[in-house]
């Protein structure tokens, strides 16, 4: 337990700023993101709660298994802090952490990181504060890491890095006649080769009706044939960072009709990035990607929409998407990524990930996205 | 949206089973391990709620996002499924999956999957059933997945195999002066390099003091040194399936101590492998292994318990836990992994993988246990 203030308290100031903006009473969350932006260290999230409390009036606690106490007394937390063991559970340390927080005992806007936090862990909360009203807080909570700083721009340019590295490592060994799953295994070991050290997700790659499937996974039992598409939606991770970025090529060979099916979604991306900027809402990025698809031959095969905010998680705000009209900052990062999807047949996406600067925006990722064949 | 019975049916067997064993009224649960056993597949978890909802009447109904619609059509799921589109919210089709089940609107018992549902899926559930009660069901849920398959123990050893020889072919390359970070990296690489498709978890890579924190995370700025405990725990996934195998090394030498201090944690691994069978209970094997811990000079630096359950989750049940009385059957996975940590100098831990038999355990996991010096 330490009561100090200084580097510690500085932590929490972006979450007592969110909660004098939001309204909220109070902020509970768990190891994962939003902690790691806030205390640059991470705990993993198993079968024990592991929860910080912030309340709106400058009081914090927090409940921590003995297991982490070690590590979790690095951070020098701004509370009290409320240690259990496996033994004897955590209902006690949720109790002991309510008593030390009395003002929150019948907030009406309790707020939750509900995106992550996991049922059981809201369900230990409701029972230590059963008067509280427990509201999901996660799109507030996360504004705090909505703009990023140099470190986290650096750090996203070296994960994309290395991942076009690896892309283009992975195409110079790909031929007809392999499955989809070892040209998985390919780029998997490419993205470790060229220095990942985790991976944003589980890669996606996927050929011909299976590049239909916006969230394929790649299958041990088709082999890759002249004609179709392939397509790689995939991202290596650095110190934290997500790089995710799709590109989608034609075996060996493309027809006329799939060509321009691939110039459209090209063309779509081209608008992405040319509006995309500064003070604009997300709504209208959204608005002109799908305007120009829905305006083409190909409308009937849209199935998503623009792209999503990129950092710390590989899925975070801004939503690129029609009805968010939240504006759009320098310092955001997000991702253009339209697609057309013709089921059974063939699926082409063409992804960046891009970062609002004054003027316009910064393309982070450069793999060229020009129509290629490989095979 | 289907209505057909058969082999979607039978894949709902093992649920209803425990429902009518445990006394639930229904169970809610989402993409994940328990998912993926019960339906083969997998879906990623992210902003988009997918819930699976099966009454112990047999009614059961699905709340899916619109994009994953053609994925979700292949489960040929027993029940109605309602789609929903970002641009509308789900909350509408969580009042379908309501109305679709009547008999829960008052249910005293309304199982979650606790442990893995995101509070903002228990919050709409809630407003959608009002007047149910909801509680955690997680350990229920759980147990269809407690005793492995032949082709689970197949996924397993795989898995196993290729974070082994990750291993050794790390260690070849070990060297005094190497960084804890430059460590990882290569162990990342050769795991990649034997075939992994994915990664259990961030690897623990740890030397000297940090050896001493049970979840450590690799250091950039530290280079190992003569005399240096060297720790990895880490595995590979392989098809789902995850490795979990942690060594300690020393680094070029190791004093008459820490040969004493290894040989401890080594004595309580044996006796973890030797004493675990079917019929026991897994405190049984805990209370074996803590107690010769506790009769040694290291007592003082026990800092957890025995182990924990392997298989689509790197920690599931059953937790080798003093307390923990459920009983040992043959097919169940577990770790055994003991260890001993003197905080500030040194930690050794030394984790098996191991599956109950008819007649005593298989350790799944072969890499050398005798102490070694490396580097």
């Amino acid at each position: 337990m330490s009561l100090s203030h200084s580097a510690a308290e500085d932590r929490l100031l972006p979450l007592r700023n969110m909660l004098a903006a939001s309204g909220f009473d109070a902020i509970a969350f768990v190891p994962g993101s939003n902690f790691r932006r806030i205390f640059a260290t991470s705990f993993s999230l198993m079968e024990r709660p592991l929860v910080i409390i912030v309340a709106n009036d400058g009081e914090a606690a927090a409940i921590v298994p003995k297991l982490e106490m070690a590590a979790f007394e690095k951070l020098d937390f701004p509370g009290p802090v409320f240690a259990w063991r496996d033994e004897e559970g955590y209902g006690a340390a949720f109790a002991a952490a309510a008593d030390a927080l009395p003002g929150l005992a019948d907030a009406s806007r309790f707020g939750l990181e509900a995106q992550r936090m996991r049922a059981f862990e809201q369900m230990a909360l409701q029972k230590a504060f059963p008067d509280a009203r427990l509201v999901d807080a996660h799109q507030a909570l996360s504004t705090i890491r909505l703009v990023k700083t140099p470190d986290e721009i650096a750090r996203l340019k070296e994960a994309i890095r290395i991942s076009e590295q690896a892309l283009e490592a992975t195409l110079a060994k790909v031929r007809v006649g392999q499955t989809e799953k070892e040209i998985e295994a390919i780029l998997l070991r490419q993205m470790f080769a060229h220095g990942a050290d985790g991976l944003a997700f589980e890669p996606i790659v996927a050929a011909g009706d299976n590049a239909a499937q916006p969230h394929a996974h790649a299958r041990a039992d088709y082999r890759i044939k002249a004609g179709d598409a392939l397509l790689f939606d995939f991202g290596a991770s650095h110190r934290g960072y997500h790089a995710d970025i799709t590109r989608t090529f034609f075996v060996a060979e493309v027809s006329d009709y799939d060509r321009a099916f691939y110039e459209t979604v090209l063309a779509a991306n081209e608008r992405g990035r040319q509006v995309a900027r500064a003070g604009i809402g997300a709504h209208d990025v959204d608005d002109a990607v799908q305007t120009l698809l829905e305006a083409s031959q190909f409308s009937p095969f849209i199935r998503h929409k623009t792209g999503h905010g990129l950092g710390l998680d590989v899925h975070e705000a801004p939503q690129i998407m029609r009805g968010n009209h939240d504006i759009l900052l320098p310092g955001m990062v997000f991702t253009i990524e339209p697609g057309l999807y013709r089921e059974g047949e063939c699926g082409v996406r063409i992804e960046d990930d891009v970062v609002v600067t004054g003027d316009g925006i910064e393309c982070l990722t450069s793999f060229p996205r020009q129509l290629r064949i490989v095979g």
